[in-house]
């Protein structure tokens, strides 16, 4: 049987990383063999092109736009799509949702750039499961400007993480596989609906 | 007025260099502003992708195809487009019709992927003199590998050579901007034909 895509969406600073460690120990703890990966990166190439993408010099939006793609074709052939056929289940921090809020949203890119690009990185393939962790641009700001400087792309203005963010729910709004969590809450009640969301996601597999 | 742009296409050892470095200075001789370029590669961005693209390591032929055009948008944008509009002339090493030949002839991708791509990153603009330099697959690569070792594309078999030198034939009979010269001419006749083909173009401008 093949494994589950799951992938974990978001604006900075909603607690992405420790949501997916919760989420990988719980996967463990019933038995499920899964790889934690991230985009832009996740391949040798990946991680080269990320490191362009957020640290490196002048990168035009439609360049910006095209490597977060090729970053994307590299993982899916080389890492996502063989995990999955071995029935092993991908957790993936970002995947093309984000590549919609940020460069469709944040730097309003044509949409239908957008979705040619993922016609032809990954027709047909989507996540099985959606993790959007959702909170207002400030929070989710006052917590990631505690933690570390900002890259390339943190640096942008309010207005543009208020755009990615509605891009977010407006998307979340329009697929099935998407579940929002209101990651304003404690983190124990976060965790309690993450878990509700795999238990659900668990009884669909094994029926 | 705009400046004009002419790109150099043709397999490895047709005598690319040599003869990019004639039309420079011939162009030069006649009062004309020309800068020299190339791709992959061309801006700070586009010289990393190319690293990556040629001397990296294990690269999808997806990515690989995003990459090019990436590096190409930043070209473009940082570089081929401001020259042209201060009047300056552009002489590129390689362009889209290289990721025809390459990845739509070499690798067999879908060629309306690459015309969608095409599309995306220079919708019209489209070169005003293409001159390719054309020899046999043979001819070429006994030159090309006299000269250095091969890098990740250049160590492909013939028959992808082959199918790449053919869709670049293809090509020229169908795109009035195209000027076959023949590579396997002496070095003396090759210059003559290309400067008869850079007359004519002066000719046009002036007029």
């Amino acid at each position: 049987m093949q494994g589950k895509f799951i992938t974990i969406e978001g604006i900075e600073g909603v607690g992405k990383s420790t949501n997916i460690a919760f989420i990988q120990s719980w996967l463990e703890s019933k038995g499920i063999e899964c790889i934690l990966t991230r985009e832009p990166g996740g391949t040798e190439l990946g991680e080269q092109l990320r490191n362009l993408l957020l640290h490196g010099g002048d990168v035009s939006d439609k360049a910006e736009l095209l490597m977060m793609f090729a970053s994307r074709a590299q993982h899916l052939q080389e890492k996502i799509l063989p995990a999955l056929d071995q029935g092993i289940w991908v957790l993936c921090d970002r995947f093309t949702d984000s590549t919609y809020a940020y460069q469709g949203g944040g730097r309003q890119l044509n949409l239908s750039w957008i979705s040619q690009l993922e016609q032809l990185v990954h027709g047909e393939k989507q996540p099985d499961l959606t993790l959007l962790l959702d909170a207002p641009v400030e929070v989710g700001r006052a917590r990631a400007s505690a933690r570390s400087s900002a890259d390339r792309i943190e640096a942008e203005d309010l207005a543009f993480f208020n755009r990615v963010r509605n891009m977010f729910l407006e998307r979340a709004d329009q697929f099935d596989r998407y579940e929002i969590i209101d990651a304003t809450q404690k983190l124990s009640a976060v965790k309690m609906n993450i878990e509700m969301t795999l238990n659900t996601l668990l009884t669909r597999v094994k029926n």
